[in-house]
């Protein structure tokens, strides 16, 4: 499907057998979902031992009694697997409650409002803005906007950010006091941070402000389908350039156990770490450390929650290279479409022709595929080019997917040869 | 012991008597803390069958699979209970994580920075007051103080707060934004508000700006040593005076099952709630659905969970008789000291001579009985009177506790006859 070289004629052949198609399939009542990074049903029972898993012991490793208050900084076992996962030394990272997206929240305000361990806060001065490499996760946004936060976007690569763009912004700009990154199987791009990247942003401490802030969002850090490709090591990176302070990394077993009833994790220097808690201990004695009990019995190190994850990934994988293998199908060889493989994470980002994404979204709507809205993978809502779809193939059965992901295909064909058409 | 009728040599017989016995205990290695309202780990195992109570099956009574992402407001029969604890309709009620204490710092934020339901928010003038009635709970103070917001005291009565000082304080002072309240078995002094405080309270929303706000922390809703006694509903009371979005109610499950794994819930207006979320909606994805369900399966009804608390009474109940015995002994018929007979919650609160508490606390805690420390109970750490000390007995056995008093009680009776011997 070649558009540019059809003629009229063959365009609208092509249009009338499209509409067949798609009006074909929107007189079924389809219902499928390719909206939520969510785990499945079958996902979430490969944690229900959680339940039953104390067997009458509360007792953390020192003795403590995780049942009573106390305890802001998490039990030290579930520090050991933060650390683990992140790559910190055990003081350099604190075991949380459900939400890293909480963390990361309060770990903005208290930085705005209060300076964490280089001052001063940001809002003594008038405006703060963040770097934001788009397409990325609009919680991320709202964060900023909620918070007053101006938001300026670069592009994402096949490598992480643009990082040219990164530090130019930085050296031209003293009002950023940080940027957002989703270093592993970014959401939604699916990309891995290379090496360089990492080097680089740990790098930019040393060109900016004493308190520039990378916000780096480890979601996906154990999520590999295949086998397990940790990240370069950032707070290696931040040792080497005396930027410990720069870097705030965040973290979650949302998607290794229960979405909603997890541990999270906040990982940064121990002068970070202890600004923060000057704000969680007014606002909290302390996180659910009898969940993190349970959790330390099910993954008592790394190694075991590695494994588990390969039961994630024997679910996902196949979801993942269905929805890759229509696109390779349908759009490899045309420039109706540009996506990256992804090995891992919750997302695939698909790149419409300009001006299509919207569209494609009703479209898919329409005949039953629900999809995230247009536009939420950009600050304020808004793609300037509107051409990138996020879709999240992880909940609907392979099934599912696989009649989901016809349906896009032909929403995705249909809107560009309208849009071709009405072009000639 | 009278001492202001006392002889010097009285007074010096009485202060060697004392001081012999007082170093007696000191050469003793006694480790003993009456400091932290905490339950016992008798009380936290009257909680344990929370583990495994899920029995394989995750879904809440609406058919939500708990596990998930999503359900900002909590799981459906989470509202229910916490809507009969607290005497509201479902829908002014939200069930959130494991601690109302950051429930009230998420409230006092939003309505600082956003508004509530009632607009503007606080900080669009430049000063902004809080009442608290003292002596009272440090982390309120604290939440305050973060967040730079000014307090202002008034004493606390045997029917809670002096309401003619407060009602005078609101109508002089139009910076005054709310007042924070412990209605029943009020920490420290576990006195009850009585029916007219509560309506007063209710109506404090008419004779002041529409922004008020009462923080009514029901921490000890169901935690009486007898029947269970509720408040006259406040709630009620505003839907009566048109004050709804005056009032917002905390509670947890603290003091119920587990301290720091439990379930807390906020109500209000839903005007109230519908602002807050706006801000929860930023920092969570959403509470703990399967802490909530775990919780629901120990206590479906307020009924079930009322009989739960009686086996809490059987506990505390002579621990505090313990300590209100001593006192009573002791201070009955002099000026050495005053105090509430309570009959739930988790403190008394004894006010010695003035100028004493820092004394006795100090004494103490050399003799090896660890209290709270002195000014604990006041904005800023700052008791003008030095005459609060906080007595806490839930943690340590009777035993413990009644060694503890004796040894309290040499070191009220010793630093009043020194002060008196001082005063001579």
């Amino acid at each position: 499907m070649n558009l540019q070289h059809a003629s009229i004629e063959e365009l609208q052949q092509w249009e009338a057998k499209l509409l067949t198609e798609y009006n074909h399939y929107c007189e079924q009542a389809i219902a499928l979902d390719l909206t939520r990074g969510k785990p499945s049903s079958d996902q979430l029972s490969l944690s229900d031992d959680l339940d039953g898993s104390l067997k009458g012991n509360y007792f953390s490793q020192d003795g403590t009694d995780t049942r009573n208050y106390g305890g802001l900084d998490g039990i030290a076992e579930a520090r050991q697997l933060g650390a683990d996962l992140l790559g910190v030394n055990t003081s350099e990272v604190l075991a949380q409650g459900n939400s890293s997206l909480t963390l990361m929240f309060y770990t903005m305000f208290a930085a705005r409002d209060f300076g964490l361990a280089t001052k001063p806060a940001w809002n003594t001065e008038a405006t703060i803005k963040f770097i934001c490499p788009v397409p990325g996760y609009d919680r991320h946004y709202t964060v900023c906007e909620k918070l007053g936060i101006e938001m300026i976007t670069v592009p994402m690569t096949a490598t992480g950010p643009d990082m040219d763009a990164v530090e130019a912004l930085i050296k031209s700009d003293s009002t950023i006091k940080g940027m957002w990154c989703v270093p592993k199987y970014s959401n939604p791009t699916g990309v891995n941070y290379s090496d360089e990247t990492v080097e680089r942003i740990a790098k930019l401490g040393t060109i900016t402000s004493k308190n520039f802030l990378v916000f780096w969002d480890n979601a996906y850090a154990v999520h590999d389908f295949n086998e397990y490709k940790p990240l370069a090591n950032i707070m290696d990176f931040t040792r080497q350039y005396d930027t410990e302070d720069s870097v705030v990394q965040f973290a979650s077993t949302s998607k290794i156990t229960y979405a909603g009833s997890g541990v999270a994790f906040i990982a940064s220097s121990t002068a970070n770490l202890n600004a923060l808690k000057e704000v969680l201990n007014v606002l909290t004695i302390g996180p659910d450390k009898v969940n993190q009990l349970r959790h330390l019995r099910l993954f008592p190190t790394l190694d075991v929650l590695l494994e588990h994850m390969k039961k994630h990934a024997d679910l996902l994988k196949p979801r993942f290279e269905c929805v890759l293998t229509h696109l390779n199908n349908a759009f490899s060889d045309n420039d109706l479409g540009q996506w990256e493989s992804v090995e891992g994470g919750y997302f695939i980002s698909f790149n419409s022709r300009n001006g299509l994404a919207k569209k494609i979204v009703k479209l898919a709507t329409d005949a039953g595929v629900k999809l995230t809205p247009a536009g939420a993978t950009f600050p304020y809502g808004n793609d300037p080019s509107d051409n990138n779809i996020r879709i999240a193939p992880s909940v609907p059965s392979l099934e599912e997917v696989d009649q989901a992901m016809k349906i896009f295909v032909i929403c995705v064909r249909l809107a560009s040869v309208q849009q071709q058409l009405q072009a000639n």
